[in-house]
Parts: structure tokens; C-alpha cells; sequence
């Protein structure tokens, strides 16, 4: 580490600042766009170096050394990097939102000034029915007959809701009680700040298949059309070594090194062992952290030893 | 400090044990409970002596050092206490509470189980009037015949909201999405844990005049009836120390130096200085700091140089 | 969610209980001793529970939730419960243990008392090599003969810095500035309060073979002595979905799943691809990441295609 | 609250970006260096008013409502701005930075790098006396003889340090292990970003008479140097609204609102209330308490109640 005296400019990332401001419309009414951020891919080699001593500079060095970090969740130099977001977001799901804690928030106040008048609105085509399998998902949506029903009293709903809220106002009460019974629909908008190791953490959650629908569609934007621009080799390691991963549990690994030596027989053990085969009346019975596992073999396109054997007896 | 090895039991607070699990009833349907906790005032004393050294063991000396520790802005100590509430609150009121963003958290997840039927209903007499000079405050309460009307209102909103979203729910709607419209109004239920230091900063500023109502009432509750019984000593160096404090500006002290020398004239060319004398046309301009001020001085029974003045000239 | 109000007691763990207080000793004068602790593994669930609404209540479904929990990063029931403990750790080895932000501590303070006389000693068969291929690790030790003269060094430069510490201390010098050249061996006391999301991610980390070993066996004892007693069923599902697993990236993925449907050759050519297979003079350069690809390989029982060829081709 | 999409450029400090990289030297060898940014006072006001509206826009409305914010201690919108300093310091004084945990860290890795070789050196004239009445401070200095044995014995002590280590790197010692009998003093350098809140918080701490000389002549440069160039008008608020100003606690102000309204008779029975008037052999005892509180009404002007009572009755 030198003791250097340069004069510096600040880290600048040309590919974001072309879209600096820039609304990316989202749901009905929603957007996403970046009003500041601090750092660049160099920001992270540069803080990593820090640690480990200057070594060497070319762009394929750089891009080596950040996704070492990335694969070593050696995560301290991801947050040298920040970002400031403007977000128009409904409130329900503004709700996950705030869930993560590590972020730097300014939200619109609905007891300073009038609720922002806009809340998000469904099409007859977008209600989603309850999963079956999950109890906190959905899948497929409803036919459009009864989606215009739903519409048709979401559209009353919303109309009495905000009258009822003007006329508190006009009655004088005062705007932190007249809010009261806005819709969770209602749209809010808010600066939110946070840094990359923290907005990465975010995105792992938000991104994934079983996050709601209303915040993954932020997250992707946020994901895809800004962070990937930002800090593209971040974002490339990001995808490899985190989004495109999969996690091998002690089980999971113990059952695969049988297959992987071919002893079949001995994973079936280890699957009765572990109590992901009990049988029902029609069957294996039903077993989440099995089926999450044959999911996994069938994306490393090995077969599951136990349909093998059932089918092999049949 | 000493390498004890010594057995020990947990830290108990009697007071606190006597109400475990016991619901304090707050608004027209929500609660608080302890239902676990950490620590007491002995904790507080044994974590600052293991920094300051083992000193002296009387009560009376727990006492000064826990109200030395609060006087001086030594938190580190405060943290070594931990509880955990059970809250039922409207969403409403919970949105400001979550920013509060040093605190474990679970809520009930309205993704998973259908929504908590109920939502704060408001009494005739309870609507409350815009404050004519906070933009973010109430001020008295409307008149009744008034307040029926908007009750009615209330109802009728409360009402439609639910029927629409048991419709929907009837209808095969995803929890998730069913619940958009429901109204801020709406109970939720959370497990809140948090330490004694960042409890204190959540009661100094939700225990204050300016607090919304509604979370200044579960905040009374949680200081005054728990954790004033919880860590009895740390409590009261808090109302000393903390609640029952004020804080002089620069400028104050600047002003009152003058005061205290007898010098008014002194005081008001400072006032002036400050630009807090700007003159209207029906006399001083209204100026907010100043009127802070002068609250100051009417606490301390002092008179404000500048209306004696003023009198004194007309 | 049942609005209950049935008095409670404080969850206990009894097989922590029966340890509380005791020291475990490491090193040759650190220890750690639990003092405080909240929750139990019925708080993780019960937590989870207002998630997730009521459900059943037998001690196997409470298993199998916290093992999904575990497996699925639901990682904020864990967070309802928290352990303080008391540590006597070096200096240099609580540089690293700070690190970990979200927790309370209360140090023993040099300034305010005299330094703790004890520094940490290396026994002459202690001294580690520098490690040949990791620029941050160790691996093997010194021949004792060599050992012998370093310990005897070590010896001496405690003896003088604790002299020199004694001199500046009886000349009058504040503790302040008289410890300013205290070895980074010294031992330091603290009180070291954390929950378990944050204890498992510490441990996480502080378990593995890449960290230094003096941490490392502290957080063995955290982990082995005190975690696996206080909260067994958590600290199961910890060993089985987080110590016991392994990540495979969107690369290791790619590669296995040629091998899973037997096409060595497609392995090849990805691994070609990712930039793995560089040829130096002497074959194969090194390649970190192939390395560790190759060591997952070997722990599934799984041959490593490249290897394999080239076999083939000699 | 508009839903704007024009493009942004990134706001500016333009006196900060004039020494953006520039060595502000500190102790003998230690430094500071502010290596990138994000914000200026107008993203503080830009978030206020994303929470209370768009309102004004002028220089002197911004300059007021940065003031109001900091006077009433809503600190959310410094969240916004963020700062990244580049440190050289000893570990003694790292040790105490390192305590803030809302902060991003990278530091000069002795595991992976060979150890800065130098240490923080004491002038002759330099080494500071144990404060009498403050256990934990200093006051005054040693005679510059005794000095000159110190500072030599200092010498000695790192030569020793230093050729110990380098011993043990050359026999292959691993750096991880070689390294642990470096004295405190040894530099350490760290790249250590911050949002604006907490640096305040940090500075309140760090720049008061009360912290230790090392660190408060690091806090003295990064406020006076640094912040006070980036972000002129909240530093202004700082020193006005915080620096500045005094805390009275509900004790204080009873009192003093006796003297206030003339009755010093009754405003020493309050004092004899609070226990602040214990007479010993040779008058009051000392107490800490009542001489904080005598310093206030130092600084306003005030007499102290009892001590002109006692000289009355002497």
C-alpha cells in the first residue's frame, strides 16, 4: 500500500449516467429511476486492494479479482459501492420493501401532505389464483369473466375509499387520521438508498421465482436495466456465483456422491434414512425437501434412484 | 475485572415476570404484551464494569452509575437488555413503528393466512382536526355531529373493503394479491424485540408531544407500564435524563449568557443577529425557532427580552 | 393468530441452564462463558408461527420447521433469540471477531483501567508455516528447534513491553496514551451480546477451514459446546443446510450437468470455455476456480473429465 | 410530488472535488484522504422534500430547512449524502473507530500483507499525564527529562517489535501468526464510508473534550477540513444545533427555573433534594453531577446558588 497524495475524480460509470433519471415505468402507475450512486466496478477492486495489497491492473485482472469475491462471499468491498433510488411503489408492497433493513430511506408523508392520489389497479386479466401446493403463492390466473367482476368491485372499492378520504379533508381532519383506510394499494414514493453487497442481498430474495410478483417486477428492473449497467462485472459474477447457483445441502451431497459412484441401492438408503421416502396409501407421500431435491438432479440431468427402483419394480 | 468461572442464573426482574404474557389493551382493538425478555438493571451495571472495572456493589451505587451512564450518552451498556413484545396494531400505525430499523421482527404474514379481521374503528368524538400551524399535526377534535357522519362513513368503507376481499378470496383470488385493497386501518399482529438502548430511542421520539397519536399510545404503555417495571433504575435516569430534558442550541445559550448577565439589550441585538425580530406588519414575524425559544425561557420562568422590550415601547 | 392473553414464563433451554457461567478455556488464557441467553428452539417457532399462523404443535413438526426454515433463509424467526456472552480472547483475534457489526459489546476498557497482564504465548511446536498457495493462510508447523528460539524471542518482547507498559504507568503516564505499544497479543475481556441469525452467520464463517485458527477455535466451542446445547434443533438444521453444504455456481452447474448425461466431451469443452483449462508448459495451468470445482467433484464420488482426457491421451 | 423523468446529472461539492485525493497529514505518520462522495446539502433538502413536499427553493429556504431538520433532530435525509475516507492510523486508535458499526470497512490485511512498518512515535514533550479526577483521561504533560526516557524506551520497544517480526517472516513464520506481537501503535490503513447521519453522530463523539487525543484530532479534520467543504450549510446546522449546544436535564432545569424567577432559596432545596449538597469535613463533597451543572451556569452567567449562599454564611 502506497501512501498516495494524487489528486483524485470520482469514480464515474459512464453506462449509468446515461440514464440518470430516467423513469422505468412499472405496474399501472409505478416507476424506478437512479437520482445518485457512488463507486464503480474499479471502486471494488480498488477497496479489495486495500486488503490484499495493490498486484495487478489490466480489465481481465479486475474482473478476476471481483468475482473471486463474489464466489468467496467476500462481500466487505460490495459495500463500497452505493446507490440512490426514486420509487413509486404501491404500499402493500412497499411493505416487503422496508423489510430490509440495511437502506437509507426517505418516504413520501401522507401526514405532511395529501395521499399521493393513484392506486394500483388490476386488469381483468391479471388476478392470480391461490397455489395450490403453496400456501403463500400463486399460479395461472383466473378466467377474464370473473376477473371483470373483480375489477369491476376493485374500481368501487377504490372510488369510495378515496372519496370517503376527501371528505375527511374537506371535514377538516387532520391528513394522519384522514389516511387511515387508504387502500394498501395506494401508491407511495420514496428515495431509497443502499449499497451493492446490501441491494445484491435484496435482489437475491426479490428476484426469485417465489417473491410476489408486484416486488420481483422491481426487482428485475432493478436487476437487469441498473445494476448491470452500473457495475457490470459485479453483476456478471452476481449471476453466476449467486442467482444461478444452487445450494447442495449435507443430505442432499450425501445422496449424490452414492449416485455418483453409481450405488443407487445405497442413495435409496440414505433417502429412507433421512425420511424423504415414507409411503402412503397411493405411493411415496408427499415431501418438500425431496421434491427440491429431485429438481435438482433433474437440472444435473441425473435420474432420481427411487422412481428408478419404484418404476424397476412395477 | 476477574476470570470467574462461577455458576450463574439468568438476570430476573420480578416486577416484569409478574406480567409476563399479560395484555395491555390499547385503541379499540390492538395490545402489547411482553412475552420474553433479557437482562435487568444489574445486567446494565455488570456490562459497564466490565469496561470500567469491578468497583462497588450497593444499590445506591448501581443507581449513580446506571444514571452517570445515561447522563453521558454511554449507550453501549443499555444494549446488553433485550425484550420482546407481542403487538396487535393497525398497519397504519405499524408503517411508522418498522422504521425503526434496529429491532427483530416478525409479522403476521397476510401472504400466507387470510388478513386479521378487524380494523381500528374511530368513536364519533375521536376526529381529530388538522393543526393550523403543524402541516403534520392535529389539534382538538371535530364536532360530534360531524364525527357521526364520518364514523358512518367509516363503517360503510370498512365494510365494502372486507366484503371485497372475502369475494375475492371466495372466488379462488391468491392471498397475496386479494389483499391489496384492504385498508390501512387493518390490524396486523408482530413479535418486536429490540435492546433497551434502541427501545429508549424509539420512546424519546414516539412518546413525544409531536408523535402521532395512535403509536404515541402504545409507546406510553410500553414505557410507563413495562419497561418502568422492567429496569426500574434505567427508567427513571431516562425521564431525568432524557424525557424530562431539554436541549440548548448554540443560539439559546448565546441569548440566556445575555439574560443571565442582565443584559436585555445584549439579548435582543443577539435575537436579531440570529434573524429571529424580522418585522411584519402586525409586529414580529412569526419565526419558529424563536417561538422555541421562547418556550425555553417561559419554562425556566424567564421573561423574553424582546416583548419586554416591545411592551416597554408601546 | 389467537389474541391471548394467558400469562407466560420465560422460555428456557435447561441443558444451556446447566452450563451458565462456566468457562471454557482456549488457548493458553482466553475463555468463553455464556452469562445471559433468551429464547430457546420453541421461540424460533413460535415466532415463525406469526408468520405463518398456528399449525401443529409436536415436537417432530416443530423439527421439521426450523429445518425448512433453515433450508429456505428464513432467517428472521432466528432472530428472536439472543446469547451474551463473556470472552477473554487476544487483541489481534478480537480485530477480526469486531468485525461482525450487528451485535453489543462492552469491552474492557484500557483506558479507564490498567491493561489485563496477559498476553498470548506460543508453546515452540505452535509456530504455523506460511502457506505456499494461499498468500492468507497457514498450513503445517515450524521443526521445534526453530519453534524453540521463537518462543524464546516471544518471550522476551512480552517481558519488555509489559516492562516498558509498568514504566510508563509509574512515571505518571495516562493509561491512555502508556498502552499504546502493548503487544496485539494482549488479552482483552468483553461482553459479546448476539442473536442467533447473526451468531449462525459468524460461525458460519468462523467455523470454516479458511479462517485464522485462533477464532477458529473459539467458534468451535461457541458452536459445539454452547450453540448445539442451547438451541439442538436449530444447530441440527445449521449443520445440515449451511456448515454441511456446498454451493454450486451457474459454472459448476453447467459442467456437472454434461457429466449427469454422460457427455465427458461437452464437459470439456464448457469448462474450455469458462477459461479453465489454460495450457502452460507443464500441462494444465493452475486455475483456482477449477480447483474447487475439482474438489466438489471429488467429495460426489465424480471423476473430473479434463483429467480423465488427458489420461486418455498420454 | 411530481412524477419527474428528466435526466439528472449526479450533485456536486465543488470545494470538496477540489481536494478530492488530497493527504490532510495527521500525528507522525497517519492521514486522511477523502477518496469519493455522494450528495450535497441539496440532496438533503431534495429528500426532505420528497417527505414533506416540494415547497421552496431558494438558497436561504434550503439553508432554513436544513436547520429546522437538524434542530429537530430528523436525521433521515442526512442518510443521503455518503463519504469514503482513505485512513492511516494506529491500531490503538482503529480500535476505537472500528466501535461504529453503521459503517463500510476494507483494511490493510496483515494475514494477507506483510505489516506497514511504522508505528505511531511520542515526541519527548508529548507523553501525557494521568488526568486526577477522570479515570480515563489525560491532563497536562510530563516533564520534557522524563519525556526523553519515555520516548526513548519507546524506541527500543519498537526496534525489538519490529526485528521480531521480521524474524519470524524470515523463518517462514506464517504472516497471520508473525504478527501478533505488533504493538497497538502499529499503522493500519482502511478505506471507511459513511453516511452523513452517522458521521455526525461520530464527530459528536469524537470531537468532544472528552475523547481521546488521537482520535479527536482525526475527528477535528474530517469535520473542519472535510465535512464543513462538502456540505456547508448542514456543518453550519451541526455546530449550531449540536457542537454547540448544551443538554439541560430535568434536574438542571428545575433548578434552574428557581434562579429564574429569583427564589435561590428554593433552588438550593431542590439541590438538597437531588442529594447534591452532601457536606463533608471540609464543605460540599464533590459531585460530579452538581459540577457539571455549575459549568452550565458558568457558561450562561449565572451564580451558583450555594456557593453564594455558603460564602453569605461564611
Amino acid at each position: 500500500m502506497t501512501n498516495e497524495s494524487t489528486r483524485v475524480e470520482r469514480p464515474q460509470s459512464p453506462a449509468l449516467d446515461q440514464i440518470l433519471g430516467e423513469r422505468f415505468d412499472l405496474l399501472d402507475d409505478g416507476f424506478v429511476r437512479v437520482v445518485d450512486y457512488m463507486g464503480s466496478d474499479a471502486s471494488i477492486v480498488q477497496a479489495a486492494r486495500v486488503s490484499y495489497g495493490a498486484g495487478t491492473k489490466t480489465v481481465s485482472q479486475d474482473r478476476g479479482l471481483i468475482r473471486y469475491l463474489m464466489r468467496h462471499r467476500h462481500t466487505t468491498p460490495l459495500e463500497m459501492c452505493e446507490i440512490k433510488l426514486h420509487l413509486r411503489v404501491p404500499m402493500d408492497c412497499w411493505r416487503q420493501w422496508i423489510r430490509h433493513r440495511t437502506a437509507n430511506v426517505n418516504e413520501y408523508s401522507t401526514r405532511y401532505s395529501v395521499a399521493i392520489d393513484a392506486a394500483q389497479t388490476t386488469a381483468p386479466e391479471q388476478w392470480r389464483a391461490q397455489a395450490a401446493n403453496n400456501k403463500q403463492g400463486s399460479e395461472g390466473t383466473l378466467p377474464s369473466e370473473q376477473g371483470r367482476a373483480l375489477t369491476e368491485s376493485e374500481r368501487a372499492l377504490h372510488e369510495l375509499a378515496r372519496r370517503t378520504y376527501d371528505q375527511r379533508l374537506a371535514a377538516g381532519v387532520a391528513r394522519e387520521q384522514a389516511r387511515k383506510d387508504l387502500p394498501l394499494s395506494t401508491y407511495t414514493e420514496a428515495y431509497w438508498k443502499i449499497d451493492l453487497h446490501n441491494l445484491f442481498h435484496f435482489l437475491s430474495l426479490r428476484m426469485d421465482v417465489h417473491a410476489q410478483e408486484e416486488i420481483r417486477r422491481y426487482a428485475e428492473v432493478i436487476g437487469r436495466k441498473i445494476v448491470a449497467r452500473w457495475v457490470p462485472l459485479a453483476w456478471e459474477a452476481f449471476e453466476d456465483y449467486r442467482l444461478g447457483g444452487r445450494f447442495l445441502s449435507r443430505l442432499d451431497r450425501e445422496i449424490l456422491s452414492c449416485i455418483g459412484r453409481g450405488d443407487a441401492a445405497a442413495a435409496v438408503a440414505k433417502a429412507e434414512e433421512f425420511g424423504w421416502l415414507s409411503q402412503g396409501e397411493k405411493g411415496l407421500k408427499a415431501n418438500r425437501e425431496r421434491a427440491e431435491f429431485e429438481a435438482k438432479l433433474d437440472e444435473l440431468g441425473l435420474a432420481v434412484p427411487w422412481t428408478a427402483e419404484s418404476k424397476g419394480n412395477g
